[in-house]
């Protein structure tokens, strides 16, 4: 057993798992909410790898993002992550809400003392989809697709594009587009990284990625005009779509500006059923 | 002005309203949600309020239990009021979960102190709607429905069985059904009413005031298998179906027992959708 189930409980037909592992690449316990629609009852389904924001732990979405009520139609399993190692008592990992403890930025920190489990990208992309796949063996490996939020976003839009023949779907809810180029970013990878280490910066900027990505793209972004995020240019999601479109003869993404659309769950619940949906067109 | 907007927020393709105003039968300021539909924009739409439970505001529903993804489809605005009056500095009113702040009941109270404020009858039956009515003309006031959730589903069939010429729709999620015979019930009215006044505690009794309805019914009403609070004797929707089937020749109360649900919002989003409809056949 990888997992302990700490609570069971009934949604949209299926079962939400609020689950806890003792991950290596974090060096702490982790927790996470896992959906398994109806249709895991007769047989395998696809996965749907929900990365959250700043601040925000595994439960947030399950409870307020209504993934579920999509993903209990189309057959797809949603894993909720969270969103940084926890409790490693590093010095500083709690003092800002934008840096250290839930937000890990889906990087693996090359810096001390930020190298002691702050390593994301590896416990995202390898050792939590390991573990749930050899401990549920209804989820089908085969058939993963992955999305988020603001940060999560960038998380989504990165660990992608670093790994187009993992991940068969990609979208994002009001992505950080270029870290690189905005404030939350730039702290961050500072921090995990280092001010001097440009080209590591590089390796987790999704619009840098997307320059050499030399293949067709299918990305959905939702971004609300009335997002304060989006207003101080923390998500830059023109940059993204100038370079997706300067490196591919048809860029492929898909970016809708939501009139009034804020940055909060509310916003990502209403779109919710259209990110499943095309999930589901790739993964099903 | 009546109310002060404190937020405007997009939700799908309608605007949230955090309201707040001055109201005179709980005797302090009061905040609500209101969701306006998108088809607000266009015309006067039927008005569907939710009546929350224990320890809850307007806002958890509004939040977590997606009412307005059906109710933007359906084209009803839903109001989402608060469970009590709050900061009435009366002694004790904080002391317990389910009686005082959070925990009114949906009665006005006859006991003191919680004369000074505990009306939350009136406010929701008259107070509350007139206002809102005044001061947001696209709300139809020929065309209310009413449910709720726990205490809120209470008030919901209480408020419905005591007016049924002012709502065309009621439903309730886990309600308490027969108060008198339960222990958050007799603490409430213990404590809003005092012990000897049996006659006002039939008054505020679903399965008491169903004995005297004389008309017909139609009422729809969830309860998970997995309630806890239902398999502690709080909610005996059993007492409220066996008094309205030997009320009326036909009782016209869809009970749906669903397997394994909880009393949470995973519980109410879940079956969102279909209380919405259930309005939406009587509404529109």
């Amino acid at each position: 057993m990888i997992f302990e189930t700490v609570a069971t409980i009934a949604s949209f037909g299926g079962r939400l798992l609020k689950l806890k592992h003792a991950a290596k690449s974090t060096n702490c316990e982790m927790a996470l909410n896992l959906y398994l629609p109806p249709q895991a009852s007769n047989g395998k389904v696809p996965v749907l790898f929900y990365l959250s924001g700043l601040t925000c732990s595994g439960d947030n979405c399950a409870e307020k993002g209504f993934f579920q009520h999509s993903a209990s139609r189309e057959g797809i399993a949603v894993v909720y992550p969270d969103t940084s190692p926890r409790g490693l008592q590093i010095e500083g990992e709690d003092d800002s809400w934008d840096f250290g403890t839930g937000a890990g930025f889906y990087v693996n920190a090359t810096k001390e003392p930020w190298t002691k489990g702050y390593n994301m990208y590896s416990y995202i992309v390898d050792e939590l989809p390991e573990a749930l796949f050899s401990e549920f063996p209804v989820l089908d490996s085969s058939s993963l697709g992955i999305t988020g939020h603001s940060m999560g976003g960038h998380g989504a839009l990165t660990i992608y594009l670093k790994n187009p023949d993992k991940y068969k779907s990609c979208s994002a809810f009001a992505p950080i587009c270029n870290p690189i180029n905005c404030a939350w970013g730039q702290k961050a990878f500072k921090g995990y990284f280092g001010e001097d280490q440009q080209d590591k910066w590089k390796e987790h900027d999704a619009t840098e990625l997307v320059k050499n990505f030399g293949r067709p793209l299918a990305l959905l972004i939702d971004v609300g005009t009335g997002d304060n995020f989006y207003k101080q240019g923390q998500l830059l999601p023109e940059n993204f779509v100038k370079a997706a479109e300067e490196a591919t003869h048809l860029s492929g993404v898909t970016l809708r500006m939501q009139p009034d659309y804020d940055h909060s769950y509310y916003f990502i619940s209403t779109f919710a059923d259209d990110h499943v949906k095309w999930a589901a067109k790739y993964l099903l």
